[in-house]
């Protein structure tokens, strides 16, 4: 089949977009982990917005998880609008950014750059500023991004976070598993009926709310962001743990929740957390490859089985980016250009 | 008159809560803040989750600004579930919680004291678990507080960040700055009538988006909290510049926007801001002491003037209070015990 826009063609390219990525940027990655370990930072400091914060947000995961690296995600205004020079002596500051054009981006990594530490920027624009202001550069290789919402850029950013931790880290394994992926994606892709099916019972539902945790929590604010640019749903991402501290008080019956819960060590909440919701008569649908969780929602997005909880938010993102694209066409929105969007943000 | 609710009483209550904090906590302080002076932090973790994870968010902008220093917001169950040692070898680790029990947020001190860092808790019960983990205590001494949703306790929390971050630096004018704020708040609590007027105009509404930026960013957080723990309103926060990387496809005729923008160096953007609602014809309120501001949205909850932006949190999260407090009567709610929620939540 035909894809029906550039959002659906771009969700398409993904298991090939990784491959391509894991095989052009071999050589790259060996010589900045190298650096990297050279250097031995000893905090990370990650600058992004939109989709590339919710890739940040995996890698403070991933780094504290499989590095025992403290990461902080900057609030870029402090340099860019404050003119504050935030201590980033002996860190690994990372720059993420699509386009590479974000001046608030650019000035953090500047300003890390400025007081000596190690930057990297992360963009699918090798010749964009952001590249120029950091020292080394990881390419995406994603090709052009037309459609307005990010989708490859998104699984490239992830798949270029996980291909670092992999390097830097002591088990080979790591990029084995890394490797396995991209079969993975085609097999979720698969998901689209399902997708379809969901975006028909939600289609006069205004709001959603998506809950994820651990390494997760990343593809729940990626997913209510994906549904938020192309459908104007009020989506709301939260940790399961959070959403516990305050936020849970706003579901009633019928409210509808998507639950992204593969196999981790977070499963046993995620049981919980359903259980709570069907007490209360929510509408509540799982990303996860656990039968049993799945078995007790009101419908299922199975994963793939088998993938390591650090690679999975590479997979369990694709079910949101094809229910935000069927229910784009199903409520009559064009998913390629949102209103209000454009592909290029630049914020001070 | 007296108050209606429990919450309504600690909302009052808060003049005179920080008052006593300023009071009271001066031995405390001037021990806690030599020190960490002494110690010199490479850079900061900070602990926490729900009203004191937005208090955290304040610190990032108070310290990154204030002191130079960056500021990493932990994921707790990077230590807590995941077992991981994410190294904070010179840091200093604060843990906030205002029952000290969250076993999640007492993990990351515990952690953080293994490695020998410097740790710190802020805490309204300072014979809980938090204050015995840590080395330091700061307490808020709020009193107890008995509505589910915190009010004088967030307070508390953002006046000790304040007063730390005063008792760090070098101007003896942040101190004295900080001193005034107890009457700003007294004039502050006069806003609701205006809090009524708009609990009633957006009676039937079932979402509201909340804007802030830079220092009020956090401000954005919790009066949206607020408003899902009190009126299960689906209240979204936004940073006003992640919120043009996405977000702001939502908007649309009427959709009921609050705009925390008291006078900063955030302000340009907070007038481009409302000329972009005010173009989409979204019911925009601003919480601000630019008269010009506030003479161009649909309604404006007017701040005293003069706060320098710094302290602009301590009094810019009042109207939201206000506005929880009046919708949740206004809809028929008890905005003291919220259903599903309660007053101590452990999450691990």
């Amino acid at each position: 089949m035909q894809p029906r826009t550039l959002f659906e063609q771009e969700i398409r390219e993904q298991p090939q977009v990784l491959r391509s990525l894991l095989r052009d940027s071999r050589e790259a990655l060996a010589e900045i982990t190298e650096a990297i370990s050279r250097y031995g930072p000893r905090f990370v400091v990650i600058a992004a917005r939109g989709s590339s914060d919710n890739a940040a947000r995996y890698a403070q995961y991933l780094f504290g998880e499989g590095l025992g690296w403290t990461v902080a995600l900057a609030a870029p205004s402090l340099v860019s609008v404050y003119g504050a020079k935030p201590s980033m002596e002996g860190a690994l500051v990372i720059g993420v950014s699509q386009s590479g054009q974000s001046p608030d981006i650019i000035a953090v990594v500047d300003e890390g750059r400025r007081q000596g530490a190690f930057t990297l920027a992360l963009t699918n624009e090798p010749d964009s500023p952001l590249a120029s202001a950091a020292t080394h550069t990881l390419a995406l290789g994603a090709g052009k991004e037309r459609a307005v919402a990010a989708s490859k850029t998104y699984l490239a950013q992830l798949g270029a976070f996980a291909a670092l931790c992999a390097g830097l880290g002591a088990d080979p394994g790591r990029r084995q598993a890394l490797e396995q992926i991209p079969e993975a994606l085609e097999q979720t892709l698969a998901l689209g009926e399902k997708a379809r099916e969901l975006a028909l019972r939600w289609k006069d539902k205004e709001q959603v709310i998506v809950l994820g945790r651990g390494f997760n929590y990343a593809t729940a604010f990626e997913t209510a962001l994906k549904l938020k640019e192309t459908c104007y749903l009020l989506a709301q991402p939260y940790s399961s743990a959070d959403f516990l501290h305050g936020p849970v008080a706003i579901v009633e019956a019928r409210t509808p929740v998507l639950l992204i819960a593969p196999t981790s060590k977070v499963s046993a909440e995620a049981h919980k957390m359903l259980e709570l919701l069907a007490a209360k008569n929510a509408d509540c649908w799982c990303i996860t490859d656990d039968a049993t969780l799945g078995g007790r929602a009101h419908g299922t997005f199975v994963l793939p089985a088998g993938i390591p909880e650090w690679l999975s938010p590479l997979v369990a993102m694709v079910p949101g980016q094809l229910l935000a694209l069927e229910s784009a066409l199903v409520r009559g929105h064009n998913p390629d250009a949102p209103r209000g969007l454009h592909k290029i943000t630049r914020t001070r």
